[in-house]
């Protein structure tokens, strides 16, 4: 068992950093494209045998350190009794705009409707030589599409709802919340043993609407997940303004994505978390030499962490040669030999 | 004459802070849809008399201290060859994606081709009480969008060509530089009074690439205008973990976007400039007493600046409520009458 994120997650002592990238199991593999023109992503997500076999692939590749569970953020709409359909983004025909849409919210059990989920992390730990992490939308992320009802620059129609109508705003991540929570709990049961929060939408918000509208709800949700000894990365996508604040959440992992490099955001949250990322995505469009000397970069920003977790910083994109997450790859592990 | 604007843009003393918004004549007023059910947007920015006659619209409306120039950033695409629609995003149909491409821009003199753009100006110059601001998109703003061919979330093929093949990109910042230079410095001499550079995409590159593929750029292009004795607002968005590289460009005044609190942004930029923002663009969805409850919070923040322009940290967005910006205009004058 190779338990090098998990060491790492909880700042114990590692030979060096451990790797895995956001998006891993996903587009740029052909293995992932094939399984793809025999089902639709939906399908994928919903059908146990598959989902484990598309999140086994990039670890039987190029053997990451940890494996991440093909899901969407947005299965939680499900329970909800929100319809999303995928176009390939997120599109959700009847979004939540008044009251009444909030209230006529179903309460169903995610481990009943998302038993999928629960069915795809088992098969996993049964195959897995490194830890497996499970993941869901953080509350304003999951809310923004909701409201929205599609992906947006701005999403604007939640966040003018937030400052109309604060209440409403609050009951819905309220309803949110308590069914990630049970979700949530649902994977670690089934064996997740790490959980990642994606908050992608949280850096539209300037720090005061972040601690009235994300803090208290992702803080819960990360205080449920350790209860049960589980390490939880929060990662709030282009949060540089929101660094100082991050700590509240009380994750054991913060993600940053490609534009704060390492060395500022640790400065600006304090050196109690360990940090995950941040090659640019985009720097895998480089010839391998030039890949690996951003890789070292990134490494070099991260060397006096208290844990770091190799990441890009941000999703892997469709279109990345294979070649340069070799180079990333190799470029990450060589550090363990020099050491 | 109010020059107020012109004061605080350069750090003199003001009575209250100046105040305009960006977007100011736009889809939000009825007046400005007037207009546009008798022309498409681009036969109004093409049209000096109907450019010139909705850049009035809110200075008559609200008594703005500053008006702006009625344009788009990529009008600028037709000295360089290049065609773009607008449905109702910038659309370009054949995208730059090769060295090729990019040696076949056109040199065409701006004068001539955006001739309109000075004609609006100099109209512009005759009716108004409130100095003119002039504009363009910053080179690398322009280019992402030259590249992409349209709008995106983060702008990857002009930042993978970035990585891939920097000469190329370089050589296409400098060709758009270029046009631009001649571009600003007409404006200027047709009669704007004062030039902002919108840098809207500059947010997602870190503090390293923004300083190979903009300063630079950036730099030379403010240098030339404030040559003429014309301050310069550099504007680049969701630039928090730019901050400390933003004083570079040698700017006059400095945009913030909502996100980043203009005291955070003061301690980190240091206090050679003025600072210009921002309120949150969705705070003008609240009630009126919110309004002026948040107006009063920016201008709360600004109040130890060296220089501060009220506007909003973003573009106001279609749907706000007349009110909202009346309230937002009351607050910021009452400032003057209290102190």
């Amino acid at each position: 068992m190779n338990d090098l994120y998990l060491r790492a997650a909880r700042r114990e002592p590692v030979e060096r950093s451990p790797i895995w990238i956001m998006r891993q199991a996903g587009r740029y593999l052909p293995e992932y494209r094939a399984v793809r023109q025999e089902v639709d992503f939906l399908t994928l997500c919903r059908t146990p045998e598959l989902a484990a076999k598309v999140t086994l692939q990039p670890i039987e590749r190029f053997g990451f350190d940890a494996a991440i569970l093909f899901s969407d953020i947005l299965v939680i709409a499900e329970p909800l009794g929100i319809d999303v359909a995928f176009s390939p983004g997120p599109v959700i025909e009847r979004p939540l705009r008044t009251a009444a849409d909030i209230e006529r919210l179903r309460h169903d059990d995610p481990r009943e409707s998302l038993a999928y989920v629960m069915e795809a992390i088992r098969i996993l730990r049964g195959e897995l030589k490194v830890p497996l992490i499970g993941f869901a939308g953080a509350p304003f992320t999951l809310a923004a599409y909701m409201v929205e009802g599609k992906g947006s620059k701005n999403f604007a129609t939640l966040r003018s709802l937030m400052i109309a109508d604060s209440p409403l705003a609050h009951r819905l991540l309220e309803r949110i919340t308590e069914t990630l929570e049970v979700y949530l709990l649902a994977q670690v049961d089934a064996g997740a043993q790490a959980i990642q929060l994606f908050d992608t939408w949280a850096g539209l918000l300037a720090p005061g609407e972040f601690g009235e509208f994300c803090i208290p709800y992702v803080k819960r949700l990360i205080e449920k997940v350790r209860e049960r000894g589980v390490p939880v990365t929060y990662f709030a996508m282009d949060g540089c303004h929101l660094l100082e604040r991050l700590p509240e959440v009380g994750a054991d992992v913060l993600g940053i994505d490609w534009r704060t490099p390492l060395s500022m955001a640790s400065t600006r949250v304090g050196r109690r978390h360990a940090l995950q990322g941040n090659l640019d995505p985009t720097a895998l469009f480089a010839p391998p030499a030039a890949v690996r000397e951003r890789t070292t970069a990134v490494l070099e920003e991260a060397r006096d962490l208290p844990g770091h977790i190799f990441n890009l910083g941000h999703g892997i994109l469709p279109d990345t040669p294979i070649e340069s997450v070799e180079a990333v790859v190799e470029t990450v592990r060589a550090t363990a030999e020099r050491s």
